[in-house]
C-alpha cells in the first residue's frame, strides 16, 4: 500500500477499500505511515466524507489495532457521552443502572479544554483510583456491578494516537471520525449493549439537531454492526447540566441525585438514560426512578467507591477562594450560555489545557438559577470556587455575557430531545 | 497565531488574513508549525481553494523566508515550464534568447518521477556544473547572457520544504500551490520578465486546457503583482516533445535545433516561447529564428557549456545497451502516449525514484515516427537506450500500449495552444 495513493484517492472524492483503510490504520500505528500523510488524509476524510461501509472498516481496523475485553457471562451495558458542561450523569447513572443487577463497565476519560472529565470528577473523592487492571475490573462488574475506570492503553491504541494527531490538526470536526472514535473503543470495551447521549446546542460540539442525529445514526448503525445494541438519545446542551460545573462540586450535586434530590434537569436526564440502558438489558418493565427513592443506588454507589479505593464518607476537597456574582437587574433566567460556564470552569482550574496537565479538585462554578427561574438584582447568580485567587478575573469576565436576563419568563425545554435506535421487543 | 485557528479557517471555507498567511508560512519554515499541521492545512487548500489576494500573500511569504537575487543593470528574462515529456526547450531557447542580447537567468530543477530535470540533461556534457555562486552567475549573465544553473538553497526555502512535504502528502495537486511554488521561486529570482510554458495533456501535470489557463491565469497574476512582466503560453502535451526522451538523448538533439535542424515541433515551441521572451525584453520585432540559422545561438550556446566548465565538444555518453522495437503493422502514428514515453525513459535509469537518486546520463528513448508519420511492419518504433540490461524489459512492456497506429493519417496539431498575459506595447 502507498499512503499517497490512499490520500489522493479520498482528496478526489472517491471511496477507500476495507483493505486500503486497514493497511493505513495498522501502517499509522506501527509508524509505517507518517503523521503528515495521516493528516492530510484525515483533512480529506472531513472535507468528503465516508459511506457508512467505509466507517465501519475505519472502525473495525482501530479495534484491531489493540485487544478485544472479554466480558461474556456479564448482562453489560455501557453509556457515553459526547460531552457536554455539568455533565455529571455518568456518576449518579451508573450505580443505579447495576443497582437492578446489570453490570455497567464505565471506561470513561479525563477531561481536556471546557468539558470536563469523569475521572477529574471522581478524582476529588479521597482514595479513590481511576487505574484498575482488567481484572479487577471485571471482578468489580461481578461483585458490585458499577465501575467507573481509565481505559487500558490497550484498547483501540489506533484511535488514541489517531485522537491525539487530530487534537492539533483541525480534523476533529468531522461525523464520520467521531464516530469512529468513539463507537471503536465501545466496542474493544467488550460491553453487550450501548446508549449514546449525543449533546446538542452551543455547549455540545454538534450544534444543530440534525448534525446530531446524523453521528447518532452513524453509531447505531455501527453498534448493530457490529452486534452490540446500541440507542441514543438527542440530548440539550444548549445551556449546562444541573447546577454546577467542576469537580468535587459535580460530585456533590450526584450525590444529591443519588439520595433522591438534585436538580430536575440531571434527575430528568438520568432517569431517561437508565430507562433505554435497563430496556436494553432486558428489564424493560422496572420503575427507573425506585432505586433513587429508595437508597439501592446510593448503596451501589458507596460499594463502587469503596471497591476503588475511595471512602465515600470523607469530605471533598474544599476551595481555597470563592467568589459570588449577582444579578444586574430584576426578571427571569431567559438564557445560560454552555460553552461561557464550561470555560469559566476551565480557567478556575477545574480543567486542563494539555493532556496530562493537573486540575484543582475543588474549582468550579455553581450557579443559582437556571432556565426560566427568577433572578433579582443583587442576588447571588453565580459562585466561583478556585485554589489560585489569580485565576478569578478572567472567569468572571468570561461569565460577563453568560446570562440573559429577560421579562416574561422563559420555560425550560425538556433534556431529552429524541432518539435514534429500535427499543426491546417485549418479551413474552 | 494558533495554526489550529488558521487550520480552521480554511477547512470550513473561509478566507486566511495576511497576517495568517505569513506566520502560518514563516512558523512552518521555523518549525513551531509542525509538518502534521501544515499537510492539514495544505489538504484544506487543495479541496478549499484560495482567492487571489490569499494566493499572492501565500507567495509573497515564501519569497521572503529567503533572499532574493538582484539583477539589476541586467535586462533579464526568464521561461518556466510546468513539465513535459521530452521538454528540452531550456537548451536550445536560453542560448537563442541570450544570442539577441538579453541576459537569461535559467534557474533549473533535477528530474523527479517520469519528468526529466534540465541540469540532469546538461550534466550528461563532460565537465559541466550545475552549482554556481551568484557572483559566478551574475558574471557569467553579463558575459555570456545564457546561464543554466541550480537554484541556490536560500531561495524560497519555504517553497522547498512545502514542496517536499506536499509530494508525499497527496497535495500536490492544487493550482494556487502550484501557481504560488512556480512564482515565489521565480521571482525571488530577479527576473525582469517571465514566459511560462504551461503543458496541457495526457503527459503534463494539468490535464485539460480549462486547468492550465486557471493556472496560467494564476501565474500572470501573480508575476504582475509583483512587477514582473510575465505572460504564458499554454502547449500541447498530449504526445511528447521531438523525438527523444532521456539526458544526453536530448542535448543531442537539442544541439539539431541550434544548428538551424531538429524536429519541427521543437523548432515550433523554440520559436514561440523566444518570440516571447524577446518583446518581453523589448526586442519585438527581431527575426526569432534567425540566430538558429546563421549559428549565433549555438556559439552562445558553446559559450554557455564552457563557462560552466562543460567541453562542448566532447562525445556524450553512449548506452551500454540499446534495444529496437518494430512496428507490428503498417499504417501512420495516430497516438503517442506521453506518460508512457516518459514512464519508460524513467524505467531504463534516466530519471530518478527519490530526490538523491543518481540517474544515467546515456539512458532514454528514441522514437522513430512522430504523430501523423507513416508507419510500416517490422520497422524501427523505438530505441530503447540503457546502461543496465536488466532495466529494459519493464521499460518495453511500459511502450506496449504506448501508440496507436491507424488507417488514415492523423495530422499533428500546433504545440502551441493558447496565451494568456500582455504583450509589449510597440514602441514609438
Amino acid at each position: 500500500m502507498d499512503p499517497i495513493t490512499v490520500i489522493a484517492a479520498k482528496r478526489d472524492g472517491g471511496e477507500l477499500s476495507t483493505e486500503q483503510i486497514r493497511e493505513v490504520i495498522a501502517g499509522y500505528t506501527s509508524g509505517g505511515v507518517a503523521p503528515e500523510q495521516m493528516s492530510s488524509l484525515l483533512m480529506a476524510i472531513v472535507l468528503n466524507g465516508m459511506g457508512r461501509r467505509e466507517i465501519a472498516d475505519w472502525t473495525a481496523a482501530m479495534i484491531d489495532s489493540g485487544v478485544r475485553l472479554d466480558l461474556t457471562g456479564l448482562r453489560t451495558v455501557d453509556k457515553h457521552s459526547t460531552g457536554g458542561v455539568g455533565d455529571k450523569i455518568t456518576l449518579p447513572l451508573t450505580p443505579l443502572v447495576a443497582s437492578y443487577g446489570l453490570a455497567v463497565p464505565q471506561l470513561s476519560g479525563r477531561g481536556l479544554g471546557h468539558t470536563g472529565g469523569t475521572l477529574d470528577k471522581l478524582e476529588s473523592i479521597p482514595g479513590w483510583r481511576a487505574d484498575l487492571t482488567v481484572d479487577e475490573m471485571r471482578a468489580q462488574l461481578r461483585e458490585v456491578g458499577a465501575v467507573v475506570c481509565a481505559a487500558t492503553a490497550d484498547l483501540a491504541p489506533a484511535d488514541r494516537k489517531l485522537y491525539a494527531l487530530r487534537d492539533v490538526t483541525g480534523t476533529v470536526a468531522s461525523i464520520p471520525l467521531i464516530a469512529s472514535s468513539i463507537m471503536s473503543k465501545k466496542i474493544a470495551e467488550g460491553t453487550g449493549a450501548l446508549v449514546l447521549d449525543v449533546k446538542v446546542g452551543s455547549g455540545a460540539f454538534m450544534k444543530t439537531y440534525a448534525d446530531a442525529a446524523e453521528l447518532a445514526e452513524a453509531m447505531v448503525e455501527l453498534g448493530a454492526d457490529a452486534g452490540v445494541d446500541t440507542r441514543a438519545l438527542l440530548t440539550d446542551m444548549s445551556s449546562p447540566l444541573g447546577r454546577t460545573a467542576g469537580n468535587a462540586v459535580e460530585v456533590a450535586e450526584s450525590l444529591e441525585v443519588l439520595a433522591g434530590g438534585g436538580p430536575s434537569d440531571v434527575v430528568e436526564l438520568t432517569v431517561a438514560l437508565a430507562r433505554e440502558m435497563l430496556d436494553a438489558g432486558g428489564l424493560g418493565e422496572v420503575d427507573v426512578a425506585e432505586n433513587l427513592r429508595n437508597g439501592r443506588a446510593m448503596d451501589t454507589w458507596r460499594s463502587m467507591i469503596i471497591a476503588q479505593g475511595g471512602d465515600p464518607d470523607a469530605p471533598l476537597p474544599a476551595p481555597r477562594h470563592t467568589h459570588v456574582v449577582t444579578a444586574t437587574g430584576d426578571g427571569h433566567l431567559g438564557a445560560l450560555d454552555a460553552l461561557a460556564v464550561g470555560e469559566a470552569a476551565w480557567l478556575l482550574g477545574a480543567g486542563r489545557s494539555r493532556p496530562g496537565d493537573a486540575v484543582s479538585y475543588a474549582a468550579g462554578v455553581t450557579w443559582h438559577a437556571g432556565v426560566g427561574d427568577p433572578v433579582r438584582a443583587g442576588e447571588p447568580l453565580f459562585t466561583l470556587a478556585c485554589d489560585d485567587e489569580s485565576r478569578l478575573e478572567r472567569a468572571v469576565e468570561r461569565l460577563d455575557d453568560a446570562v440573559q436576563i429577560v421579562a416574561p419568563a422563559a420555560r425550560p425545554g425538556p433534556r431529552v430531545l429524541g432518539r435514534v435506535g429500535d427499543r426491546a421487543q417485549p418479551r413474552r
